[in-house]
């Protein structure tokens, strides 16, 4: 017993067996059992005993090797937010080969960026028995999986933080990101710099924003509120937003973007613009090397290999405090957001 | 009953209901009811009538139907190929976009081109019950489906062909396609072709090598074993292919890539080659205006869509012989495909 006593620190990597319970309690193993899933045949007193062996050494009943023992495979759920969004091929992807080496399967589906259909889809995979879920969160309470993982379904959210509840969370970092990039082309003579960015409800659109206006009040420029512009990243939309920033009575020589959607479409836009503009985009883009962008690149297989790595972890038993891991984006300088201001 | 007669040819859009098994039997609903379900409390004479009146007018129960009624949501799978391709993101959203207006879920999963992996996902979703199935094939046997599809899991094969088994496909013309590719080089002027594509165990890989020979016979034009080149679409491969083919002793003076992870390396390579060589890629590329590239292009979205609308009409009861559906891919000239050869 002296030598399971000191587990009860709930180190990770060191998951505590049935049999560590059964040793603690001084019980059998299958005594331990019954108690776990409540079969009957163990007396009040021995039931009490095994409990406190349980709560002592942290024991968590791994679900993911009980289903794979009754001869199902074992699964995680994916909730993405835009199946059509080239940034989550290479997360899904990558927390795809962590549930391969694990082997699971996983089961992928999208919010579209809808609350309630991300809901619903949440409880549906877990209807479906999904051993762990992965969010992508596109609403702001997720006080709904609370029941789900109080029954044991682990969950991590990616990209973007859980509202409303105490969970792991892996992101990148939206601010420091964003001002770094804003700063890149304050360092590049530019003054008058735009900022068009995302939906004012998704928490990585008003983070990039943020740090614009750090870098902005770093370098003790003002900010003209025709400089901003958040919303849908509809090509129209977009279009007009970086005329309209372009060709003002205060025209921006310098724009950032706050995301891989609006970087395509501020650079075709560009590409028809006669006096050159400096760009910089958060998150890159296939082909972006080619082209000359400038981008502060997100990892984002490595976000997908971080969130899934913790779930698994979480699978085999580790119970630490919900954590929030923060990833650093780079800045990949190509050309477009050296450009110099046009009216230097 | 007369009423009902008619409805025996099972023409698409007019479903017969139990309401008219009820009418065509000369029972009530309930009765109906039983039979279907496999209930007891109906006389043999009774089960027959009901029995001669679904097959008469058609009658198929609506899976779909029934599970929402059961207050579960409905939902349908999509085995994907690779999650990080950027062609399965269109594909994928429109499918998406198709079971919603069904109000349906879609749950989504990759194969990772492994046909055992394939197989296990395809069967774990089914034995989540999905009503439905959309796969993406990565082997060449799909019998294993079998048991599924007589147990009314609807299946719709997209992008690729069906194994061994009589199934609904829906597919690009991709020999037709990489004909009028080549072709098109060929009106250019070019005499020494080259062919990169995917691995040949992959029906479009050997489709569009076939389409590539044909336009060289059309032209009457030999073809050079060196100028072929299937294999994994990593960039080391075809980096090495593209080399091999512009600088050896008959070089090429253009290139028809494959697919769209073929496209991307070989335009990064011809990039650092000093002569100019044409190249056409089949499948669409982002950012692939801004560059110049002519491509076949595909219709991803229209691929899933069509896909999805037939496996929805199998869920509700449409029960004709299964088809294969051909898209029509389109030639977009950008100019990469319009450099004339180097040494003409």
């Amino acid at each position: 017993m002296a030598d399971n006593a000191r587990r009860t620190d709930h180190r990770y990597g060191i998951r505590p067996t049935m049999k560590d319970v059964a040793a603690r309690a001084g019980v059998g193993l299958k005594t331990v059992s019954r108690v776990v899933n409540g079969e009957p045949g163990v007396t009040p007193d021995t039931e009490r005993r095994v409990q406190e062996a349980i709560e002592a050494l942290g024991f968590r009943r791994n679900d993911s090797a009980r289903v794979l023992r009754k001869g199902r495979t074992a699964s995680i759920g994916l909730v993405l937010e835009d199946l059509a969004d080239p940034f989550y091929g290479p997360l899904s992807r990558a927390v795809e080969e962590v549930a391969r080496a694990h082997g699971a399967l996983l089961i992928n589906g999208s919010s579209a960026e809808d609350p309630d259909r991300e809901q619903e889809l949440a409880l549906a995979l877990c209807a479906r028995r999904v051993d762990g879920l992965i969010v992508i969160p596109a609403g702001t309470d997720h006080r709904y999986l609370e029941p789900e993982i109080k029954a044991g379904i682990a969950t991590v959210f990616v990209d973007r933080p859980a509202g409303r509840i105490d969970a792991d969370v892996v992101l990148s970092d939206s601010f420091g990101g964003a001002r770094e990039g804003v700063a890149h082309l304050v360092a590049h003579g530019h003054r008058r710099i735009g900022f068009i960015g995302d939906q004012p409800r998704i928490h990585t659109a008003t983070e990039r924003l943020r740090g614009y206006h750090a870098a902005m009040e770093d370098a003790g420029l003002p900010v003209d509120p025709a400089w901003m512009s958040l919303g849908p990243t509809a090509p129209e939309r977009v279009r007009d937003a970086v005329t309209a920033m372009v060709t003002g009575p205060q025209p921006v020589t310098a724009l950032f973007a706050g995301n891989n959607r609006v970087t395509v479409t501020a650079v075709r836009t560009l590409a028809g613009h006669q006096r050159p503009v400096a760009l910089v985009g958060f998150d890159d883009i296939e082909l972006a090397d080619l082209l000359g962008i400038t981008v502060i690149a997100q990892d984002a297989a490595a976000l997908g290999r971080t969130a899934a790595e913790r779930l698994f972890r979480r699978l085999d038993g580790f119970d630490d405090a919900p954590a929030r891991v923060e990833l650093t984006p780079v800045l990949i300088a190509r050309g477009s957001g050296e450009i110099p201001p046009h009216d230097a």
